[in-house]
């Protein structure tokens, strides 16, 4: 057999499995140390009680003959993408009925969306999350790197940019430096889009975090339904990166060669996937429904507590991190002369995990998520702002 | 953009799609009408009680900060990996830590394996599971049929097939025949395998319906870990349609170009999937545990009595179905002179759906499914063994 060699491309390792790999050798060498991880963008508080409780009525239908659900629905259960519609109404979107596929989370949604679309260039943002490229790069596509700066807050511009066709990776909020994209970045990209033939795929994952009247779906902005697929997931908006649920949005507008996308892909998914747990899609409801909204947006708020806090320890400390107003992550240089993984194993050392800059293509910097407890993220920002001043003053 | 158009090339619908769209047409013009499927491949009978005893205790501690759990690590929880190698174990299968990755079910699992492996050409047997056939295609591999006739029982056969490297699907107990592959039959193919290293892609997803000393696994026989991939599910064996769960097996020894496959896997699936809902793991876990195993071994004995019955209904009438005894599938040969949607038109006119045989490649043949309920599908059967009389009468 002949092994995708592109997959050896992808090197040493995802950032997040050479992390786990230091920490594991770290408490192996350390037996008593207490570690407090600002690392891996994972949700910590648990599900919220109308989703539990709409789970275990699931769970019950499940063992009763007369309630018990097989297959789902191709696009997903009728309630579940009903949810989503209202999701997307509360922002006055409409999305017709067969816009919507409930799959199984962002990231493999990501990844299949090689599938509908055989575009050749792909255009991803740099820093960015690096599951993008290396999907990308096992589909043989060619990644094409868009360079962002912490000078420019991050935005990605067109300006330069050859103009053919590609498959335009965008997310925001932004993973991993928690920039919100304006209204006028997504503008540009819109009509960039639409004049190369390009696809967007916007990756909206942290929308829920977006305050004041920031963007949280790219179809707010005009000409998005004719070149963008929008990408969600309720990981980290209802917590469940350890239940999986998340959609894709692909308008009617969206259509090659006379076929239209959303058709093109419902009968490709009929071949490749079977769909979310009835378990799951019944917590996902549960958590779109009014009382979800209330209860899961106290989450939201209770993390983005934490990065209000962790700023501000870091701005008194003469940190000026980027992020954490719109986005759980805070996203910050590191001392100079210092790599991502010399600051890594730093703060290591001092019981602070955080995730290295350069595992998203952002050498020099580190990231921290504001996903954790409280008192626990407070002390590890201190400790962090205590050891740049070290650091510091040795320079 | 441009639209894969390898997807418009896959014909009108999924089979089943299709069935859905004539049977909702049916009801719609006769409101009152009785149906019994014995169509879909679904199973009917709830979940097992220890099964939904685990997804409800799993539900409780994900509603808990101190049990709440989020991504699940890349290969699957360790208590599932390890219910899993218990069950190959059962077996008298030794598998390795690292060759299993928890999937959520064997379509998705055989869709992405196109990823871990580039091979060009792919070899599958008709009649099939149409899945196999549509994701070669929309991966844009060349697929060769593999014909097999009523006549020499549904067993491929390696004479005549050109010598070079193939993908080889091959699934035992078989979807849509029921036949079980001998010995014989795999031994073949792994012969066949190592010396044009093609790989095999075992899908053992009915396995669970294998009576007496029939394959219940490719690696029971020699060679198999040199050139097999195997991909299970607890779709059938658990009733876990709903749930989604399944697995795939990459052996120490699949390697090519100096890496290893499951290597390769592990490294493509950190970046292109986050795992299986740790509610349904759990479930899982419960499913393969000695309780689970005498719940669920109950469900396929009821399944099997009622292929059996199902059987002697049809024997009796003078029809001589395929399968029934190692799998929950039957197939007939259609009434002289009749398609296959012309036989389910005739029967859905009876109030029977049955699946035609034509989207599998069968022309000219239907298949029963006995995973519905007893009386239901002794009824429905009686009808069909009534309408082939009818129809030979008309002869």
């Amino acid at each position: 057999m002949t092994i995708n060699n592109r997959i050896a491309r992808l090197g040493d390792g995802y950032v997040f499995a050479e992390v786990a790999r230091r920490v594991k050798k770290y408490r192996a060498q350390n037996k008593n140390a207490v570690l407090i991880s600002l690392g891996i963008g994972d949700v910590t508080l648990p599900l919220a009680p109308c989703i539990t409780e709409a789970m275990g009525r699931a769970v019950d239908e499940m063992g009763n003959a007369d309630t018990f659900r097989g297959y789902a629905p191709t696009h997903g259960y009728g309630f579940m993408t009903d949810a989503v519609r209202s999701r997307y109404a509360a922002l006055g979107i409409g999305l017709n009925e067969g816009t919507i596929f409930i799959g199984d989370g962002a990231k493999s949604d990501c990844a299949d969306i090689f599938r509908l679309f055989s575009s050749h260039d792909v255009l991803i943002p740099c820093p960015s999350y690096p599951a993008y490229a290396d999907i990308a790069t096992v589909a043989g596509r060619t990644v094409h790197i868009l360079p962002t700066s912490h000078e420019n807050g991050y935005l990605p511009s067109t300006d330069g940019v050859k103009r053919r066709e590609y498959i335009i990776f965008l997310c925001s909020p932004h993973n991993p430096t928690g920039v919100c994209y304006t209204k006028e970045v997504w503008r540009e990209w819109i009509t960039f889009a639409q004049e190369t033939g390009s696809v967007i795929i916007a990756d909206t994952a942290y929308s829920a975090y977006v305050s004041g009247d920031g963007v949280r779906s790219v179809y707010e902005l005009d000409g998005a339904r004719r070149c963008a697929v929008e990408i969600c997931s309720m990981s980290k908006s209802a917590g469940f990166t350890g239940c999986r649920l998340g959609w894709t949005v692909i308008p009617d507008e969206i259509a090659s060669g006379g076929i239209r996308a959303n058709t093109a892909w419902e009968r490709c998914r009929a071949a490749d996937y079977n769909g979310v747990a009835y378990i799951i899609q019944r917590g996902a409801e549960a958590a779109l429904s009014p009382r979800g909204i209330a209860e899961t947006s106290a989450q939201v708020e209770y993390y983005m507590t934490n990065a209000a806090l962790m700023r501000n320890i870091l701005l008194k400390a003469g940190i000026v991190p980027c992020g954490g107003i719109d986005a759980p992550y805070l996203w910050l240089r590191c001392p100079a002369g210092y790599t991502s993984w010399d600051t890594f194993d730093r703060l290591l050392d001092r019981g602070v995990i955080v995730t290295p800059g350069c595992g998203f293509g952002g050498e020099g910097f580190i990231r921290l998520t504001a996903f954790g407890r409280r008192a626990d993220s407070l002390t590890a920002v201190g400790i962090i702002a205590d050891e740049y001043g070290k650091v510091g003053r040795k320079l």
